[in-house]
């Protein structure tokens, strides 16, 4: 397995890509395309949220008939979400539009967007720079698609890996978008990734699950889960390399899938709204695997946790609290506490805190939080950020 | 029904109290202490985290027994939480330290500690605080001892009603803390009640449930649930007018107790981290109540929802994926929003928001936001606060 560098979702045989400004937002890239030579088997894991946007139930829906795949078209500055049924009539709209355009059907091209909820979706807007962007197609255009789909986000994310199989190598390329509103089942968080392996479709929709469930699920930037969230995996098979289910190949692409995920994935709790530190939390020996993500869960989202790790407080105590606070059964007196390798914490209540050493660590951009519970055998490991006062500054004028 | 001007836990026949600088916290008033010249029967509610710190286990074995209770010693600055054996010897010494000196059983002294977590108790110098406080003790004492248990609290806590019954009138009186780790369930705060009103034990733990139940477990400042929180209810009987159940005046001083936990449930929120606004959230028409109460805490607890309101941004679109997050059953196209009586989102998608109009509400200090979720019968109201850049500012150096 090889990341590359500058990777992107075109670096995927036959994924070509793009993205324009078509001035739904003010100046900034705002129309992403993203499109396969051949057509794709396709999965997708979407958001739990009740209030879904017309965009998600239109994507989920083809993905649910089991239709192939040729392209998706994003935008970012508006969600189209809480829009009614003009939202669909809206989103439909744009879709055969794009589709005609590509020469495909209208049930081969998905939808997302991301943006403000509850404003009309600009069509004509849409439609011109569908016009300009079609065009554009290109297998080097993946960082400009990256660029088009975000919406708070400073950076662009986007990565690609190369594994080798039995019979020879295939690629896996994928762009995301995250910054607030992240939280385990989606979030405000889009992510495309394609491969140009052959996989049949319940084959897929398994291994992008198995895979999500451990990265992309496991990230929290404010707990906030968003109408418009989706991971969609399409796999065109240009490589001409087949993976089927209990295979050696199988498991060797499951893993460089869940790598490219879990890179993705901290990619965006690293840009969380106002985030200055990535920090990943193992939780050990918790009586289940639901309890330690439940206790993971409750530290990585207690706004007193992310506080303290933005004041750079060694503030173990907010840790604990927070694990108490989870519903999961533990004993307290039994619990050790590690900031990296340096023990904080020890069971019988035996603070061993080095407050020198543990500054040494809290000042960096990036470190481990260890909560040893001694509950069970289960473990988990989740990534979250630093709560600081930029992520109510850009928050609380968003619409502005 | 009579909300006293100045009220506060003195304002009870029989209640003592002070509350002085004992040399835990730098430079405020750290210990307070509420003494009953006759015994009481006592009522409580506690925190449900797995974490308890020594006192809160202490006093909840002490309500549990049956025990009358006559004093209640509550030290600021310091949380005698996660502190192991050596806590709990700490809490045992004090309490029979401060019984000795009030001349009553070490039984009938309950326990309070809010603070740091995991920092020894200063147990001599809450020794020599004790020394200095029993003589202070006053019917006019209660503001100080209000003074005395806030943390990062800006304001006194302290209210009295008068409720006039069949054979006569009583009083109840409180004083409570809060600030941030406000969350159902108790959180980081601490109340204690009085009334010279005479009630069994059984009853009385049922009138502060039903009471607690409807203002302080529906209360959020940031989600979090501390190590430390009670609420206690202590009836000395001194009025010598008695409660039953199943009476009237079992329903007027049920109503009496429920007012003045909202005020002092509301004025927590208030003052709450860095709070610069009051929200009431009505949640209507919910499948059952328990949906209503998840819609509610979903709204109050979204860090985004809660940006938003800082900003006096009329972002609808928040509160409504808040509510399509919480897990409750309801159909997106028949909820309905309102910012006090305007309409902002009406069914069918139908945005009728008036920016210029909702601005002038959403400036106040005060306001109520209603969801009517058209989904059944079942309401609840709420109340939660803006979340501001002084939150992060206040609690990133808190151990400092």
């Amino acid at each position: 397995m090889q990341f590359l560098k500058e990777g992107s979702i075109t670096s995927v045989k036959g994924i070509k890509a793009a993205g324009i400004f078509s001035g739904i937002k003010k100046a900034k890239k705002d129309l992403a395309l993203i499109y396969s030579e051949a057509p794709c088997t396709a999965a997708g894991t979407f958001t739990l949220n009740k209030v879904k946007a017309a965009p998600t139930v239109i994507s989920q829906n083809s993905i649910k008939t089991g239709q192939t795949i040729r392209a998706i078209l994003i935008n970012s500055g508006n969600a189209n979400a809480c829009t009614g049924d003009p939202g669909f009539s809206d989103a439909y709209d744009t879709r055969n539009y794009c589709a005609a355009k590509l020469g495909i059907s209208s049930e081969e091209t998905l939808l997302s967007s991301t943006g403000v909820i509850g404003v009309k979706l600009p069509v004509e807007k849409i439609k011109k720079g569908i016009d300009k962007i079609v065009p554009l197609l290109s297998a080097s255009g993946g960082l400009k698609a990256a660029e088009a789909i975000l919406t708070t986000d400073l950076k662009i994310k986007s990565y690609a890996v190369t594994v080798k199989l039995s019979t020879g190598k295939v690629t896996i390329g994928g762009i995301c978008k995250g910054s607030g509103m992240i939280m385990p089942n989606m979030a405000t968080m889009l992510g495309f990734i394609a491969t140009d392996a052959k996989i049949e479709k319940p084959v897929l929709q398994q291994l992008l699950s198995a895979a999500v469930n451990i990265s992309f699920n496991r990230i929290t930037v404010d707990g906030d889960t968003s109408t418009n969230d989706m991971v969609i995996l399409l796999a065109n098979g240009l490589s001409e390399i087949n993976i089927t289910e209990n295979t050696k190949d199988y498991s060797l692409f499951l893993e460089a899938l869940t790598s490219i995920c879990k890179e993705m994935a901290k990619a965006i709790v690293v840009d969380g709204e106002g985030a200055t530190k990535l920090i990943q939390l193992d939780v050990k020996h918790a009586k289940s695997l639901s309890e330690a993500n439940l206790v993971a869960k409750g530290i990585a989202n207690s706004p007193l946790v992310k506080t303290a790790f933005y004041g750079e407080d060694a503030n173990w105590g907010r840790i604990l609290s927070a694990a108490g606070n989870s519903g999961a059964e533990f004993n307290p007196a039994k619990v050790s506490i590690y900031f990296d390798e340096l023990p904080v914490f020890m069971p019988d209540y035996e603070i061993v805190l080095d407050e020198v050493k543990a500054k040494e660590i809290l000042i960096k951009d990036s470190y481990t939080v260890t909560i040893d519970l001694q509950a069970g055998d289960s473990s988990t490991t989740w990534w979250t950020c630093d709560l600081s006062q930029n992520y109510i500054k850009i928050n609380a004028m968003y619409r502005s």
